[in-house]
């Protein structure tokens, strides 16, 4: 199994280790200190090790952050996270506050007054620290980067840092060379005129040397950093007891290794006189620090293989498609199995335990077996489902009951491919509403599949196409439509978007999720999500310019028992017959006699 | 008339101009000068007596900067004006740029290496002269403010400033008095923690204090400056002989006079040990030299006036529904006596005339009388059209011949509102190429009209809706969907607009445009706009959210000649029946018996 069900959020212990911290604080001579759910490298995934916010706290979800002052405490989160902040942190201890009203620094301007607020410049980026520094002034007080953590110092049962086996991810996956991809990041340096600069994001570690690891749960990453000089060779900071053979012959051509504790002394070193790029958005402020300290200029820049490992090439293109073909056919099978269970028979972590089964068997006979989920599968019932985020556990485990709808939010990381797919499917007869509100997510989601739009457009502009049917009934959902998706890397990967904050272009070879959705608090929850590929669309008679489109990845049956298709107009209806012809071509002849039967008549046209 | 059809750009005299100014460069100590096509107040209206970019490069776009350096000179412009920088700018003293490929920053890295270049702090932003000193920085050069213009010290034939009367705006057509507007903007003041502000925009003093004045054409602009300390008395900063007696009543209790040129001396006065607010975005980088000099703390905060001039009360509202039904009925007047004129028989100005006469004739017979234009007719018919903000004069006048498109783009000032209407019709039988575009255009336009979205909603996430349809057929525009626009104030008016950079909420009060378009280089030009008021929408069963939509305040008949009806689906034809439905019974009752006869041919439903 890859996936734990009995992870339990603890915040018994928050009081006693904010005194503790308080006590570790005033040693360090300072008031306060801010513990962001961060580690060295800025990313949505961090080790046990890392996860300070947890400890303090009891806060599980993936973005927050905690303030402690000398007589009080608090802690940030954003919209996606408001119920679960208050059923896992201790309010007596830490006030709740809504990231997004009362963001960290309005919040110091106010309570920090004149204080000395501590930091821990490897866990917050060169923006952040920027901003902070700005509220801090404007408090008439001092923001203080300390070298060492006043928290690591009291966290005695600390896990131990992660020590997961890094291998070389082929060249017949990757499609590129190191030496090619090396290539484009000197290129960009030349462009920007910098010397140098850092990987910091283990993603763009993993892209650049062609390795995977296994730090961090449904995440290949190596934990690591690489220091690029424009001129000579660079140098991977890791540690070196995780490099596997395959690993070790694949780098040497590369790079040379270092231990993760050299960063510091190698980049003072080039860094003299010279100037560095540093991508002030991913970047820990204390490698600014280093680079500063050591007489050299900062040049902010956004971290060079961003942009070329979002732009999938034409072999991890064929790989993403095969192992959409894969995951479709174990999701098929498991709907296909899902309606043969009788209602009431069969709970939520029942459910995500026979999904993650049948992709571990449909991919073992495919050759390509499956290396661990995407993420934690979302299997939510009824009104669990209501939260966008809902993770099952043993207390929240509810049964599938009839009339209800579920949702099951799910992702696989083969090493072709990364896949991530939604389905909410009726249990019995459920209500009008559930399918009014199914059919409207769905014609934002079919909107988004078939749009064609100019070369330059932004993720910004269309993910109003996902929302207007919605919008017109007076309703919307409180998240983006769309995120990119890595190549066995992680499941959520920048810089592209469809969403409000979307403001990278969509190019060519760009893989997002297409996935709108409902949630009626205490009722129901609703999202339908394909992954989708950003290609050039063929010109058209009285065309006047390039346009794109997006090719469909995933392949599995949209339930149609959910469908009130007098809302759906006969462009959408032909769309969605289209796709549940191709679902049947594709995935058919992947499934067994039953579940093909089965197929056959999920995915009949539309009466 | 208020529109002269005689404008002639000339550049013959660019070169020696270019000389007498480098000339003017050496003695200030400075080797390049930076031209940018902008006054004291930074707006896009300007006095003839600062268009100092048409003095020295025979240039009339709204929107546009000059480079000279020793050897060399350059200007930049955007898409819009590429067509029109190369008919007007003599290109052998000035190299032709795209200020979006080229911005000027970009440029001086290149061109003005380990250079002094000058700018006139009064004549840019405080954001743009951070850019520019970075840039020059990065050149290794510097950027120099000059405390005298070179340029106008060699501008021998420049005209005299402007000396517009200034009136009371009644508070009949206001709705709200002065001093509830300053209480307004000291608010903000205290919000900040700042002790004043500088209103550089005239739009905002005018909106603040009640006036109208006449210094800049199709504007009521008083151009002037406004000082107002948290706590204390206000200083308007205007030439006093400006002002009637009126004006100088309703002043009487708001503000102090003084002379512009005292502006500098008071700012330093109050600045002094104080924080004062300034927008960086629309306040000359002098002022912020002024401060600082006073040893005073800049407050970097939005234009206090903006906001609240945007969202129109209710009494703006009532003016502006009665200004659209005046001006309507002007139009539609129009339309019917273009109708009738024989093909060939009328020419691009011959149009135009006519229109300003039909609205001068039918505001005089409703009691409030025509003003002046909000901007210059856009009077474009067949390939004419295609440029976007295409100007006719003696030259360029064209025929509306058969067979022909053409476009009318006009907007005129009454004291109870500014209004700004585009139909594009049909001059005998038009290809069908054109009536298809004509179409996808309409689809567009009514997709914004009919919107519903939630409260929050900002005009980026409106503007593909405009656009869907045109992108479908590979086809877009390379303009905004819509503007904000004054209350018998500028017709171009921030902080909302729907477009790619429309990052401003769409507020209930807001009056924006609608007009999607679309142009074939050498052929013809397409654009439909009404104006647009935001309102809440009543809620619906089922709904969630509070919602906006938009009341259609512009009323002319849209030409369904021009209407390919088989691309419209059952809503589209619905929405535009009814709105020609309430055409005719608004408009209908004010025009004469022929014009009316037409009105009911023209606004008949589709078949």
């Amino acid at each position: 199994m890859f996936q734990s069900f009995d992870e339990v959020s603890d915040s018994s212990q928050s009081a006693s280790r904010v005194e503790r911290l308080r006590a570790s604080l005033r040693e360090a001579g300072v008031d306060g200190f801010v513990v962001p759910r961060a580690d060295e490298h800025q990313g949505e995934y961090i080790p046990a090790s890392a996860d300070r916010l947890r400890w303090i706290t009891g806060f599980t979800g993936s973005a927050g952050t905690a303030l402690v002052l000398p007589d009080g405490a608090a802690i940030f989160v954003d919209g996606r996270y408001t119920v679960q902040v208050r059923a896992q942190v201790d309010a007596a201890v830490f006030a709740i506050e809504s990231s997004v009203d009362t963001p960290l620094g309005t919040y110091l301007r106010e309570h920090a007054k004149g204080l000395r607020i501590g930091i821990d410049p490897w866990l917050h980026t060169v923006g952040e620290v920027a901003a902070l520094r700005t509220a801090m002034g404007e408090a008439g007080g001092e923001l203080v980067a300390l070298r060492h953590n006043p928290l690591d110092r009291v966290w005695q049962d600390r896990p131990e840092p992660p020590k997961g086996a890094v291998s070389a991810h082929p060249q017949a996956l990757a499609g590129r060379s190191g030496e090619e991809k090396l290539g484009q990041i000197r290129d960009a340096l030349r462009k920007a005129d910098a010397d140098a600069t850092v990987l910091t994001d283990p993603s763009s570690v993993a892209w650049t040397f062609n390795i995977r690891g296994s730090d961090v749960p449904h995440t290949p990453l190596p934990l690591s950093f690489a220091l690029i000089p424009r001129e000579g060779r660079a140098t991977l900071f890791i540690d070196r007891d995780k490099l596997g053979a395959d690993a070790m012959e694949a780098l040497a051509p590369l790079a040379d290794i270092a231990a993760p504790e050299a960063l510091e002394a190698a980049l003072g070193e080039i860094a003299d006189g010279r100037r560095v790029m540093l991508d002030p958005a991913l970047t820990a402020d204390r490698l600014r620090e280093v680079v500063e300290a050591a007489g050299g200029t900062v040049v902010s820049g956004t971290d060079p293989a961003r942009l070329p490992r979002a732009r999938k090439n034409a072999v991890e293109i064929e790989g993403s498609r095969r192992a959409h073909l894969r995951d479709g056919a174990a999701v098929s099978a498991f709907l296909a199995w899902l309606d043969a269970q009788a209602p009431g028979s069969l709970d939520e972590i029942g459910a995500a335990k026979a999904l993650e089964g049948f992709r571990t068997r449909l991919s073992e006979a495919d050759g390509q077996p499956l290396r661990d989920l995407s993420f934690d599968t979302i299997s939510a019932a009824g009104p669990n489902a209501a939260l966008p985020h809902y993770r099952v556990n043993r207390q929240s485990n509810r049964v599938l009951a009839a009339g209800e709808v579920f949702l099951i939010d799910s992702g696989a990381q083969y090493q072709d491919g990364t896949t991530d797919i939604t389905r909410t499917v009726a249990i019995g007869e459920v209500s009008e509403e559930a399918r009014h509100k199914f059919t409207l997510v769905l014609k934002g989601m079919i909107a988004v599949s078939r749009a064609r739009f100019p070369v330059g457009t932004r993720g910004v502009d269309l993910d109003p196409l996902a929302r207007v049917a919605l919008w017109r009934a007076g309703c919307d959902y409180a998240h983006g439509t769309g995120h990119g998706i890595g190549s066995y890397l992680a499941v959520h990967e920048g810089p592209q978007s469809i969403s409000k904050r979307g403001m990278a272009v969509l190019e060519e070879g760009m893989i997002v999720s297409n996935e709108p959705g409902y949630y009626r608090e205490g009722a129901f929850g609703i999202r339908i999500e394909n992954l989708i590929l950003v290609l050039p669309a063929e010109r058209i008679a009285g065309a006047d310019l390039d346009t794109h489109a997006f090719e469909t990845l995933t392949f599995a049956p949209i339930d149609r028992r959910m469908i009130a298709v007098e809302h759906l107009d006969a462009e959408e209806r032909a769309w969605l017959d289209a796709y549940h012809g191709d679902v049947r071509e594709k995935i058919g002849p992947r499934l067994d006699d039953e579940a093909r039967a089965w197929l056959e008549v999920a995915t009949r046209p539309l009466a």
